[in-house]
């Protein structure tokens, strides 16, 4: 039975659900494939998470390496391969809970910076899970800064060994996951020291524990970090090194060798110790962090037609809260920013596969861009989508502060996708250097890549919107967000040279600017997503239906960026005061007309009830009902406190049984 | 053990530290006794925290419940009570954990709103705990809007009573705390009708769990609504009523009454009804949201001169996270944010005190006031202080994302306050909608409260700013945040007309202007934030050093929210864009002089370690040392997982050791 107030949201749909979910797959017939596979983990009850609002980090952990290991068997069964098309669906299907997450990690590097010979050896046993392999980069006290890694490999010419030391506390491996508890082998970082000299930080395969008892293996200290915000059900590690001994063949070495008479060699660029970390970082954001804001505004947009509260006209039944403009301001940005990084993520994606194919071929040419683009992208996404979710959380009152919402967890989530992989603000930063350098470049008439190439266009100039409706063409905004990001990354060019010019010194001049340099970075990312968004549409031509309302989300993402952000765009007089007023009639304007779809739009994401595990999200909207069961099957409710005999029973008036 | 790092931020204290806190306690009589409060407490085994962050929600009920009773007889030994001086030091020297909050609004609602008789029977047994109470208000499907509850009181004459009921699903009480698991009485809300006639909400006290064994009371069900997203150890629950009796005299009748016959009889206005949680809107804020941003930047502060990373020197060793620009723009403003709620709370605590003497002589003038004011406060101070709690976690990277910092707890625990009592958007309109009726009443020349007097005056101007140093005068900023929050309620009032004289209906133009007028609210109590903390820098003459720096301090508070917040100022060119780049350049200046005493300002706070609890934020700055002692104690590390045998050991390679 589906609640009649979210049924009667989609008799009215402006364009074809079934379509547009086609379209987002990139076809029908990745539609039906993602179906089946989803189907097939649902029904499949070792991947039920219906307790997962119940359970200790213990019973998470155990829960997690039982589906890893059982989806081993699953694969088989199901005919799926790693590099098979079903497989970017499997963790989508099982939403997070699983284990080994780093273990593949630890393939990928050993893929990615092993020789053949290493490539032949490990990963075999890797993808049998005879061994479980983690990824051991962040320290205690080390984490972005990979330069301060404190873990050292002495190379040991008589015994053709690497001995691994952490020589303090704060050197200790810290963070990486499926090492607590699980790992049998690592990936360690350590700096590299061959007769004395360093030679900087370099992989290291290093066995921890037992093959026959899982014990800890000689001079291996490791356990669990203990309880986090969220990923109850991973183990991230500590490791701790006293003199443990790796033979010389455990270096990756692709890219460069230690030789046995300690010579050091190398072929490629060691910028191309990085890799792993950009190729993570574009990886992580379609699962980890855009699929999250898919499932908020799911879960928020599906509650906000149930429940109802207060009159909007007097005198008739309370209204669906979505009806309030202020709950449509909160929750259809949202909604447009999903798209709008579902869409960057195709752009990054692709420019990720092209610098691939050259990396291959030994040409690390892109790899600046590359590392530009991943890093600034990485941290303006995560950031915008983790706020996103949060206002979801809030939008949804109460509830949504109820774990059984699964709003909660989708935040606590997703805001360490802000955290890992590097920390936002010092990618933004080397986003920003980037920048600065092709503006210098572009100012001086030198080759920029074309990404970049507007920044060569600065002038100053004024918007040349007449009236609102001017602000829903796509050339007008984009315009406005080129000018802005050009400008921002400009004046603080000026800044920074200004400072320098003064006497000022070049890294102090640096820190001076830093504010102002993440700001720059951060909007050079939200030009181009808007501009990516618009010409997706544009593209789009065919499919008017579907056409119509994304071109509806484009122009709310894009002018709800310059409602929210107006001084950026007012400041120089690009946009007017008179003209904001137009953005903001505009913007508003927008919100009672995708409201009308917004069902819909969230529906087409496609998520099954078991994958939002949400009592307020599912399809049916039988919110009030299933919060009322779930909450029964709380460990609260199933049995009486021992608090009553211990604490409150010697207290409590007991003459009468009723006062 | 004192970390070098964090000894030395010590020794340059602009300011006596000592000093400052007896200032912010209201004198060193206040401090000595609060300190004695905590060190009370503290000493005492009971009260430990230790173990928090590894229990689970049934232990955390048990302990709260514990230290509650145990409290009782803590406070009779030390000749502590309700009305001392040190009864405001208890809960926060507790830090939260503990049960019976609810019962503590059980009784006051029971104060404000009983009868003298009524006082006399239930607070003595209440203040016993012979019973244990709460105050079921919230519904499944109904929070803030009070007149839309379900649940019914119907009077019947024959039998004198009130029969109660929950006519369905959705009219279900559910949130209230202590009454999951622990409560015997309650207060319920309910619509009140006699001969068929509603007469609206009103409180009724009502048991429902035996007071022999505990067990639930004819037609009652009730239980725990599960896991949230903190507040495990409260026992939030759910309540279902069946055909309840409750005699006539259960009914709160200081303001109103049912007489025997049915005739129904009220005294005072039936606003007061919503008094209880004005006053918890106030009340809460000192506790529940400025203490823990107080405690947020305390550890955030402390962990960044602790950690090091990156150069920021070429040559030198790894700077101290503090001294990057991007640290201390994130870290510093909600200090200066913490010290300016502090500051309005104090003003808030003023303005309910005189109102509530007025209303004992039964005065309701102030109450349209105090109930906007309270309303916009509570939303403003909560949203501001959640995101700066948000963003200290977020400043302290992957070791903040650690429960063992304690800054997750403190995050998840003060998102809750934005919706708890009040949803913050509703309450953003209930003020607004003061504010527009008293700029209509002061454009008339109506008299109106010198709170708002300043929306009379409301005209084009420019801020006469001509450097960067006159935006350090309190006149100029005060100035521009008073011109820009009258503009924003102004410009709103003019829309809403527009649209009235244009056809619209009135509801439908208050819809369309809501997303303004949450906005001209947040204005309003942001600018009353900036004038207070203004005022009180100017009241401080008599102490030099610490004015120097709190000065400072509002400098920065008010620059900051200039330069977030640029497009309100910009927008009419009350400030122009030469004169946003002078703030920000001010804006920036101060952060390295703030900087310097940004240690001993945190200090000042006078936290002990058992109060944050926190591995990176202790006195001593032994961070990477706690938070390896700590995670050693997880059960996690207690014993092998299950998962080991049963899952891992079939597939690991086993015929080597070591492969």
């Amino acid at each position: 039975d589906v609640n009649p107030d979210l049924a009667s949201e989609r008799q009215t749909a402006s364009f074809s659900v079934e379509k547009l979910t086609a379209w987002l797959d990139g076809g029908a017939e990745h539609t039906r494939m993602r179906r089946a596979v989803v189907e097939a983990i649902e029904c499949d009850p070792v991947f039920s998470r219906e307790n997962q609002y119940f359970q200790t980090q213990n019973e998470r952990y155990e829960e997690a390496v039982r589906k890893a290991v059982h989806l081993q068997k699953k694969m088989h069964e199901m005919g799926w391969t790693d590099n098979g098309p079903e497989y970017k669906y499997i963790y989508r299907a099982l939403a997070g809970d699983v284990a080994f997450l780093l273990h593949r990690i630890f393939m990928r590097s050993i893929s990615v910076l092993g020789s053949d010979k290493q490539v032949a050896k490990w990963i075999p046993l890797a993808s049998q899970y005879q061994i479980i392999g983690s990824y051991a980069q962040t320290e205690l006290g080390h984490g972005t800064y990979l330069q301060g890694l404190e873990t050292t490999a002495v190379f040991d010419i008589t015994s053709q060994e690497f001995i691994l030391n952490t020589p303090k506390i704060s050197a200790m491996k810290w963070w990486p996951g499926d090492m607590g508890r699980s790992a049998t082998h690592t990936v360690v970082f350590a700096q590299l020291y061959i007769h004395g000299k360093c030679y900087g930080i370099h992989p290291f395969i290093v066995q921890i524990r037992s093959l026959q008892d899982h014990s800890l293996c000689p001079g291996i200290t490791a356990g669990d970090i203990g309880p986090k915000m969220s990923f109850e059900h991973a183990d991230n590690g500590f490791l701790m090194l006293q003199n443990v001994h790796v033979p010389r063949e455990n270096m990756l070495n692709k890219f460069c060798e230690v030789q046995p008479d300690g010579n050091y060699v190398r072929w490629g660029s060691q910028k191309i110790n990085y890799f792993t970390m950009t190729t993570v970082r574009i990886s992580l954001l379609s699962d980890e962090v855009i699929m999250p804001v898919m499932k908020a505004c799911t879960i928020a947009i599906r509650y906000s037609v149930v429940r109802r509260q207060s009159m909007l006209k007097p005198g008739e039944q309370e209204a669906k809260i979505l009806d309030y403009q202020t709950q449509q301001e909160k929750l259809l940005p949202q909604l447009a920013a999903a798209y709008a990084f579902h869409f960057i993520n195709d752009y990054l994606q692709n420019l990720f596969n092209t610098a691939y194919r050259e990396i291959q071929r030994k040409n690390f040419d892109m790899l600046p861009e590359l590392h530009a683009f991943s890093s600034g992208f990485k941290a303006m996404v995560t950031q915008y989508c983790t706020s996103a979710v949060e206002i979801c959380l809030r939008a949804c009152g109460g509830h949504g502060y109820s774990l059984l919402s699964g709003l909660p967890s989708l935040y606590t989530k997703i805001l360490a996708s802000c955290i890992y992989e590097g920390e936002n603000t010092i990618l933004l930063l080397q986003t920003a250097r980037f920048l600065i350098k092709c503006f210098m470049a572009a100012s001086t008439g030198q080759p920029v890549p074309p990404s970049v190439a507007y920044l060569a266009a600065v002038k100053p100039g004024k918007c040349p919107a007449k009236n609102k409706l001017h602000f829903l063409n796509p050339d007008i905004y984009t315009e406005a967000y080129q000018h802005m990001a050009a400008r921002l990354v400009s004046s603080t060019a000026a800044k920074l040279q200004n400072l320098i010019q003064s006497g000022v010194k070049k890294h102090d001049a640096w820190n001076q600017c830093t504010v102002q340099l993440a700001q720059a970075a951060k909007a050079h990312c939200h030009y181009i997503t808007v501009k990516n968004f618009a010409e997706t549409v544009e593209k789009l031509k065919t499919q008017a239906g579907i056409q119509k309302i994304m071109k509806h989300l484009c122009d709310l993402f894009a002018l709800h960026g310059i409602f929210s952000n107006g001084g950026v765009f007012l400041h120089d007089g690009y946009i007017s005061g008179a003209q904001m007023d137009m953005v903001t009639a505009s913007y508003l304007d927008l919100l009672p007309v995708i409201r009308k779809d917004a069902v819909p739009l969230v529906d087409a994401f496609d998520f099954t009830d078991k994958s939002l595990n949400s009592a307020l999200g599912s399809y049916d909207g039988q919110v009030y009902q299933r919060l009322y069961e779930w909450a029964q099957k709380s460990p609260t409710n199933k049995q009486m406190s021992p608090a009553y005999e211990k604490y409150l029973k010697p207290l409590l008036h007991n003459k009468l049984s009723k006062l």
